[in-house]
């Protein structure tokens, strides 16, 4: 892969954790890791339009290869000139790879979970209870099939046909196909899976090959088993991608189980290639995923918790640990309060409107709220990772931790 | 009023129409007319921030005043600084009196009409047949009662209540308050009800009686008879209001009574004061009421029919009369089309994105899809008015009139 212009370069380690900052470079540009990757599912972050990106100094986005296969079809995306053009966003993007939206069709329909450290995706309402519904989705040594929401039609993923899309939709950064796993999966399932995703993983090299102009990432699974987990991570890390991933559902299991699954995995991982973790996105789990060595993470978390009326706020706005750093913009105590959301905040929502108003504007759902709500939570992710990388870079990544979680 | 800093001069007149150019100046700036006057029901113009109307060079708003009552009341508005400040929007801003909403809760709702020229404005589906339903409102001398469509609570609206709450909201220019009456009520009623939006029209010159930072227009109505019209318009231009609005539902009716009434009225209106027609927004409706001497309107055709997937097409662009000047984002045609919506179109949506994209997010039903099509059909209409203003001041406003409309 001499000819390709992806590039990871290590900037700074941190003495005390495997904290570390880095330059990613791709055809689009580089940005700087740690780095929160935007999630803009259909080509479109919710409610934002790509200048609001740009103004936000959003490096680089993450848009999903399942729903983009629905609709509007990678052959419609392909046409349009790929996604950079489409979307007219020209920054790095990722796409990942189906696998997991297959998951959430299969097994995650069946026994309503969701994925590591996170809450359901497709759940429209995060607070309900997950729906146990039929498996979407069946899978065999080839692949998965499964039933098209859209239409119903009878529809089909295999490693091939998932590096053929992605290929076609053009992001910089693609994910190699895997099965993504629950806890509620048993040891031998698991076991069985991962050997499926292993040998996946090998037939999207060889599908990717001459392919230079995307970086092609491996995904680790493994569930929540050790030695599964260091299997994964030293099998993955042996082909030639240009980057990890590491995948997988914790379902009910607490936030220590992601903590011991990212220890097994990532000095398990060879090569100084940067390494993302699949859908995190709580502050609490940035930090504790940074000090454990990953590079980049993507999260639906600062967009989709803005429309259900949450609110991030710093430590110094009032923003805590057992609050999640967030507040609900619902509360009757904001609705003549003057104050924008966060005094300190420089994003645009801060500097223009009131508590009082966008109160208003999500009570009487008006849609300005969710653009100029989902302005400010984004905002706070990308400030975040500033944050932290500046702490590494100034050899203060733990006290930066301990000043946000204690 | 001599101290209101409301005042009206005209610049131009046409010679072969009633057409004439003006500038309106408020306690918040000035606008040039005619003018289309955005409108922001709930202190927000759907989908838009107050931002996004400065850059798309909104001059003047209008805020509903039954909306606001209802929610957040006038009370946050008045503590928040005034509608000016809680929207952070310091232009010139309208209210109404909430007398067409109590007819849309009223007659309106028992027989599924709407206002005049326009459709119905409660009808969340603008193609579905209107419902017709219980009346929630009952008219009596002194005012009217209601229900609270949010809570069920008993509510109600005088002449005095009306401009108390128009007071607290502190827009620039405020409407008396009136009963709207339909081309469905007799003559009889129809006379009656004239009778009494007189009385409240006094009343309100009354309960207005130093307010010296508020505009107060009177509002002419009479239904679909002649004499009516003649005698409301006398009697409206001969109280001390410092401006008109017309008024009124024409149902079923076609286009011509439109024409008609703005033709029994306009001529008898005293004075050189600004006239407001309410609720009027399609393009020929625009042309043919300046055409008879209007001056400003008002109507949610700009945002509302962009969520609904309609775009706004000049001639140039391929927009006709027949096709009203729009095309639906829906169609199949879009799916791979690389041109913007309109490539004369100096909007950012046009000067941003392709028709495929924008097709594409409508299907997905993207929210920002809503915020760049009602930028783009914001800027049509505001962009047809600085024409329709030009060509006035050049002496062709006929001749613009007949390049659009044939």
């Amino acid at each position: 892969m001499d000819a390709m212009p992806f590039q990871f370069s290590i900037q700074k380690k941190d003495k005390k954790s495997r904290a570390r900052t880095g330059i990613v470079k791709t055809p689009h540009g580089s940005f700087s890791t740690p780095a929160f990757v935007t999630v803009g599912t259909l080509a479109s972050v919710r409610a934002l339009s790509s200048q609001d990106l740009l103004d936000l100094g959003v490096e680089v986005a993450l848009a999903n290869t399942y729903h983009l296969h629905i609709r509007p079809s990678e052959k419609v995306v392909k046409k349009m000139g790929g996604l950079h053009t489409f979307m007219n966003f020209q920054k790095p993007l990722f796409t990942d790879s189906g696998g997991f939206q297959v998951f959430s069709l299969g097994f995650g329909k069946e026994h309503g979970t969701g994925k590591i450290g996170g809450f359901f995706p497709e759940s429209k309402h995060m607070n309900e209870e997950p729906k146990k519904e039929k498996s979407w989705a069946k899978v065999d040594e080839d692949g998965v099939s499964f039933k098209n929401p859209i239409n119903g039609d009878r529809a089909r993923l295999t490693p091939e046909i998932s590096m053929k899309i992605q290929k076609d939709l053009g992001a910089d950064i693609i994910l190699a196909f895997d099965e993504c796993t629950s806890p509620m999966h048993d040891y031998e399932y698991t076991k069985e899976s991962l050997g499926r995703t292993h040998r996946w993983a090998q037939r999207c090299i060889k599908a990717h090959k001459g392919n230079k102009k995307q970086a092609l990432f491996g995904i680790v699974q493994g569930g929540v088993w050790k030695n599964l987990r260091e299997e994964s991570a030293s099998f993955i890390s042996s082909l030639p991608f240009d980057g990890y991933a590491i995948g997988g559902s914790l379902g009910d299991k607490s936030k220590t189980q992601m903590h011991d699954i990212l220890d097994w995995t990532i000095p398990n991982l060879k090569g100084s290639k940067p390494i993302h973790l699949l859908g995190i996105g709580a502050v609490e789990d940035i930090f504790n995923s940074v000090e454990r060595g990953v590079d980049t993470f993507d999260c639906v978390t600062p967009t989709r918790l803005a429309r259900h009326g949450y609110i991030f706020l710093t430590p110094k706005a009032g923003g805590t640990l057992e609050g999640k750093y967030r507040i609900s913009i619902k509360n009757k105590k904001f609705m003549t309060d003057k104050k924008p959301i966060d005094p300190h905040c420089k994003c645009s929502t801060c500097r223009t409107y009131t508590r009082a108003y966008l109160r208003h504007l999500f009570m009487a759902n008006e849609l300005a709220y969710f653009r100029l709500a989902s302005i400010h939570n984004l905002h706070f992710f990308l400030q975040l990772m500033r944050e932290i990388r500046k702490a590494i870079e100034d050899k203060k990544f733990m006290l930066l931790r301990k000043a946000w979680l204690g």
